[in-house]
């Protein structure tokens, strides 16, 4: 990872403080147009949306880009955004992907706090044709099938398990072969993974277990 | 509460082993009466639900019966449940309600895993007049105006709030009036009880927080 953060981009251009003040909004959008199914977008179409000049726009992402666009097609939006995140330096801890739009899983896309602490689930994930393409608060369901490859074009690092327990292990590992470096698992299986791979095992059974024993030795001593 | 086990009742009489073996069941049924709405409930009716004979079942009320019963009416079912559990000599720790049929409630109601514990969500409640009477995974939803009078009629001890923060306090102030002695609290406030009363907070963005904080700590430095 390039953790300069002196504004020399990886190919030697140098990024104004306009521009890095720019960049969120870039990485905004580009995210949205992965979710939207886009592969490759245009500094013009980039400009448009974010009414911006389309000169500054373009030379933004050639000052940002290592891997460059191609005429006519534009930039692939993967790898953009690959390189916004590089230039900025550090890893997007910010975003989750959900596994298992079940009960939980609704309930957990529905939840307005995680706002408040600056992070957010970004898309969702389940193998029910009858949820598949639907939205739930405002979030995508996705195909199972396409764990892998959506959460590594979203470059998210963080991913949410609410599937049921024999389904939990491929998931994870579904996750971790995007490159999703910690998990949220609130299935009751213990998750086998590499070792740089951080797990936070939720049991809610567990929970009000704990409750009712403490409540029990209190009462019934 | 009485906690003798030489199987003396309160009134003096003597309950049979056979008897004592029986309870549970009279427990249970008294239990899912009191969710069907019914107040009271007579030997001869008792003893057809369990398919038991019906001059046991008049024996083994009125040896643990200390409120008796009434001529044509038969027994307070309130009573008697507070009866049984006298005579149990322990106080109901398996069984909970929950408050906030939203989301994270029906995730709740519809976790199968409770059971695996011998737990179980014995009733919900909600304000929303669009869901009230309705059922999720077998458990009905009550208005929340009756939040005191069935929970205490149930001696429930469990209580677990999924409602909106501003609604929190109010519906924990009505558990602890119903006499529930422990609360899992998922609504992001600090709720103020009496010293007797336990509190498990159960704040997921916080849960979500943590591990995003542990990530970026590990991989940003």
């Amino acid at each position: 990872m390039n953790t300069n953060k002196n504004n020399n981009t990886g190919n030697g251009n140098f990024v104004s403080k306009q521009a890095i003040k720019r960049i969120p909004f870039y990485l905004n959008y580009l995210k949205a147009a992965v979710i939207d199914g886009k592969q490759s977008i245009s500094a013009p179409v980039i400009a448009k949306a974010l009414n911006l000049n389309e000169v500054l726009v373009r030379k933004d992402l050639a000052a940002i880009s290592r891997h460059g666009g191609k005429p006519k097609i534009g930039y692939d939006i993967s790898d953009l955004i690959l390189d916004i995140e590089d230039f900025l330096g550090y890893e997007n801890v910010d975003e989750a992907v959900l596994v298992g739009a079940g009960h939980l899983g609704k309930a957990l896309l529905s939840y307005r706090r995680f706002e408040e602490y600056g992070l957010e689930i970004v898309a969702a994930f389940d193998s029910d044709p009858a949820i598949i393409g639907s939205e739930i608060h405002g979030k995508k369901v996705f195909s199972a099938e396409r764990i892998t490859d959506l959460t590594s074009r979203l470059s998210v690092r963080i991913g949410i398990i609410t599937v049921p327990a024999e389904e939990a292990q491929s998931v994870c590992d579904k996750l971790v072969e995007a490159g999703v470096l910690a998990i949220w698992n609130f299935a009751p299986v213990h998750l086998i993974v590499p070792a740089n791979i951080m797990v936070q095992n939720e049991d809610m059974a567990e929970s009000l277990a704990i409750l009712s024993r403490y409540l029990s030795e209190k009462v019934n001593g």
